[in-house]
């Protein structure tokens, strides 16, 4: 096996390490919060944020076909996390054994998935089912953090947290208040006010996203000394608390302590939707440089990524979106970049942890609630519905399934529905009389366009491959137009739409001929497909054909209709 | 609602009455020797049989809409129902419990599907799935009747039923083996040699048919007299025991006493392949006599025959294969030969009862066994083998787990097989590049046929209609082909093929028009079908488009490309 890895390094020179080098200072500064809220966030202590930032990150960058992607921790699995361990009711060390467990399998799966080469999974998620549950995700993500934001206890389900925290009001502390009050204000500001204000004061376009994706390290920097300054911890306001200085160590899950059967269905769902997020971000970076990335790649270095975040104490990890845009905009040029970033989180753990334990929590709720409200999409929903019923429901099923009852039973319904929907389509094809265009060669729906017929000669479209669900179909609908139509002396079926004849649609063209034969009207073929007709030369149906396979419906048109009584509709 | 009986009561007459009284004599013959030992098959008492010949019969007769359908007791319901029941491990008046109860479910299935208009449900067992099914039931119940014919005893799975009966040989008697022997080589030579010799004897071949069809009842007349002369029982012969004389009482299932929850499935698998089997025959003969019938009418009437089953003491039905032809040949005209035959049976219950309690249970045997055999399809194989890989593998899957494993894990893993290999060859689409056939205005693939091409003009056929799974190969189709030839200037996509385009295929259109722009390549759609493009009227794809839709794809070729630039591959 050859590694992106030996591709990027051949071709690596100074220039580029400068570059990589100020891209990995960015994401370093955005990685530390993101990586202390998403592991709160996931029920788990700061620093398992922290270590799945380190190992993960090389991980990537050697395995990795991206040369951009920011691997770590993300709001959605984190979330997914939550949710499985919390369904589980492990708690303490269990509960942290059970995400050591999930990362190593997911990881499990994802390199399974890689060697197997079958990238193509990926799409078995379809778009509307994938926006449904990021959405649905983002909502509970934001409630969830209503009990740090206000320095409640808000037990029960997410959506249950509003009327909560009603309820328990009056507990709330002013300081913790009004930290939540200031932080959402500054990070919702920094996203537009302080974009124009450091293009204002002449900076450019890229120096100044960058710096205003810095805007939630500024906010921890900012809240770590007024924690120290003012001794907030002492005045009841919830902070992070130790968090241990140093590297993570060699970890691995107690499997004999852990309801493992019941985690791999959760961690096949959390490799399937990590994978779909990253591959997505990944091309579409990767498209702009005009570089191409590898689905089988990219699943074999996330699934090392995973791995390696399950031996070095930390949580499931993927490619996050906004992250992999600040890299790729902050200049990175090669996977280098990402471990260069691992190195300045291992730095922040050796230097910063000690100071990292006073940061108010609130500033973390604040954190994830500003980077995961962009993340719901209600113009989806309409789109959806104006393009596609059957998408818009598949879309709803997932957003509301997994808003009201969990994440892995809203994706694993939208998957389900979306291919039952699909199939659906097909079982009842659509299908159109044709006739000839004129002026042209083509044919075309009689009900849509102006065309000629002929009286003896039937022209039938049917736009589907002929498979078991709807082969049925097809014998009623020849049935059906030919007792409509007395006259007609050939039926010419055009097959420029059928991709597919399986084995029982055989027998019912088989069975059409049959009919067709005995009430003295010739059927045939025309545009069958190269593929189609190397399969029905295997079968007995060119022998029995009561007609011809004709290679264009115009030369059947021309072969089988009297010129003399066309007529025009 | 309109009942199929006004349909055909108003024009009875006595031509027709008569026809149908001669039919039902003959069917009324066939029947009684069936009913007893497929009620046998299904591991119920005789009476069973009988009873599931009577109400049932009259119920079709007013509901149903095919003409000649024979309903009853059939081989392979009477197979699924003994699997069911033997897994609950039932037993005495819990097993007859049990076949009430799912008589009453599946009847209950069909009449809801027939009310929901789901008559299409019978298309999804594909053609493959139901032979295997069906191949291997026959096989299952051939070894189940080796007990009986040979006089033993054999417990556990049938297929273990042969080494089994070599273990007992010396357990056999000898006067079960000599009638079982003279009774198989009978009913197998009347098959063939009976209608030659009747039709030398100067036989009409219809006589001559129904004639051998009789030759079961025949075997039972001469058995009950055989066994009554000699006194075979005292032999050591099993006979079928008492029957009680009369008529059906109400019965009604002691759901409390069962386990119904977990005859759910079963039911539902009962009712579908009841419903597969009857409409196909039923379809053929009505195809014969220009006739129609109604899938969603036939649901209604095997429903509501199959809740009268289990409402007087019965068993399972379904139209039969067998009966139902002669039933045809005999001359049955209307669905009153039925009723008739339904009153034939009852009048046998009262006057024959006493003495078919002498009948050995070795000639019920045979006549299963001869009559199941033929249903054994081994060609089937060979032809779907040669035909589609992917639709031998059901086949196969279906056949073999039906026979190790059981009649339901065989039949709902042939389902749920054809369903994702379906979706397995639409996920990666065949695709071509194609050429002006010369002096046509047709376009084929370039690699098939001999054909015009144009260096800046790319002309890209999908064959599948573009949906989730299959979106981003298109995607990665697309960047291929355009990296491998720089001189494209446009992109053209023949949609002849694509029946469908749902939000995710959307999508990837957007990006691939996206990425062609950048790329300075116009990006073109021809001949997109008429439902297709109204669904994208309501998207942003037209207005966005980097190029225009062409009605055929030789207009587009007309206008973009070159003329003087053609040259021929």
């Amino acid at each position: 096996m050859r590694l992106p890895l030996q591709a990027w390094s051949r071709e690596y020179d100074r220039t580029i390490l400068a570059q990589d080098l100020a891209a990995a200072v960015i994401v370093t500064l955005m990685l530390i919060p993101q990586s202390l809220a998403y592991a709160l966030l996931a029920g788990l202590p700061p620093e398992a944020g922290l270590y799945a930032s380190i190992l993960p990150l090389v991980a990537y960058g050697v395995f990795g076909s991206s040369r951009t992607l920011s691997v770590g921790p993300v709001a959605v699995l984190s979330l997914m996390t939550a949710s499985t361990l919390g369904q589980l009711q492990l708690e303490g060390v269990h509960y942290l054994n059970g995400a050591l467990a999930l990362a190593l399998m997911s990881g499990g799966w994802l390199l399974l998935f890689g060697l197997l080469r079958l990238g193509f999974i990926a799409h078995f998620i379809s778009h509307p089912v994938m926006s449904g549950f990021i959405s649905a995700s983002a909502l509970l993500i934001t409630l969830s953090q209503l009990g740090p934001l206000l320095g409640l206890r808000l037990e029960g389900h997410p959506l249950l947290a509003l009327p909560e925290a009603l309820r328990q009001w009056s507990a709330i502390g002013h300081a913790t208040l009004a930290i939540s009050v200031v932080s959402l204000l500054w990070l919702l500001w920094a996203r537009k006010g302080l974009r124009t204000l450091l293009l204002r004061l002449g900076l450019g376009a890229g120096l100044a996203g960058a710096l205003v994706r810095l805007s939630p390290a500024l906010l921890v920097v900012a809240g770590i000394g007024i924690s120290e300054l003012f001794g907030l911890a002492a005045l009841g306001v919830a902070v992070v608390g130790d968090v241990p200085a140093g590297i993570p160590g060699w970890s691995w899950p107690r499997w004999s302590e852990l309801p493992w059967p019941q985690l791999v269905l959760p961690s096949l769902l959390l490799a399937l939707v990590g994978f779909v997020e990253s591959v997505s971000v990944g091309q579409t970076l990767a498209a702009k440089r005009r570089q191409r990335i590898s689905a089988n790649q990219e699943l074999i270095g996330l699934g090392v990524s995973n791995l390696a975040a399950g031996l070095s104490g930390g949580m499931p990890v993927t490619g996050g979106f906004a992250r992999s845009v600040v890299n790729f905009d902050a200049g990175a040029r090669t996977p280098a970049a990402g471990i260069y970033t691992a190195i300045g989180i291992t730095l922040a753990g050796l230097w910063l942890a000690p100071w990292l334990g006073a940061l108010p929590k609130t500033m973390l709720a604040a954190t994830i609630v500003v980077a995961v409200l962009g993340l719901v999409d209600w113009r989806q929903f309409f789109h959806t519905w104006r393009y596609s019923r059957s998408d818009f429901t598949a879309l709803c099923l997932t957003f509301l399934l997994t808003l009201l009852v969990n994440v892995e039973i809203g994706l694993l319904t939208g998957i389900v529905a979306s291919l039952l929907l699909h199939l659906y389509h097909s079982y009842r094809p659509h299908w159109a009389e044709v006739g000839l265009l004129e002026g042209t060669e083509h044919f075309r729906n009689r009900l849509r366009h102006r065309v000629t017929l002929s009286p003896s000669l039937l022209c039938l479209r049917v736009d589907e491959s002929l498979y078991f669900a709807n082969a049925g179909q097809l014998e009623d609908i020849v049935a059906t137009l030919v007792s409509l139509r007395p006259e007609v002396r050939h039926l010419v079926l055009q097959c420029s739409a059928v991709n597919r004849i399986d084995a029982s649609a055989l027998d019912s063209l088989l069975m059409i001929n049959e009919r067709l034969k005995l009430a003295g009207i010739g059927f045939h073929l025309a545009e069958v497909k190269g593929p189609v007709m190397d399969r029905l030369q295997q079968s007995p149906l060119p022998e029995k054909l009561n007609g011809r396979v004709f290679l264009t419906l115009y030369q059947a048109w021309l072969q089988l209709s009297p010129a003399e009584l066309d007529y025009v509709i």
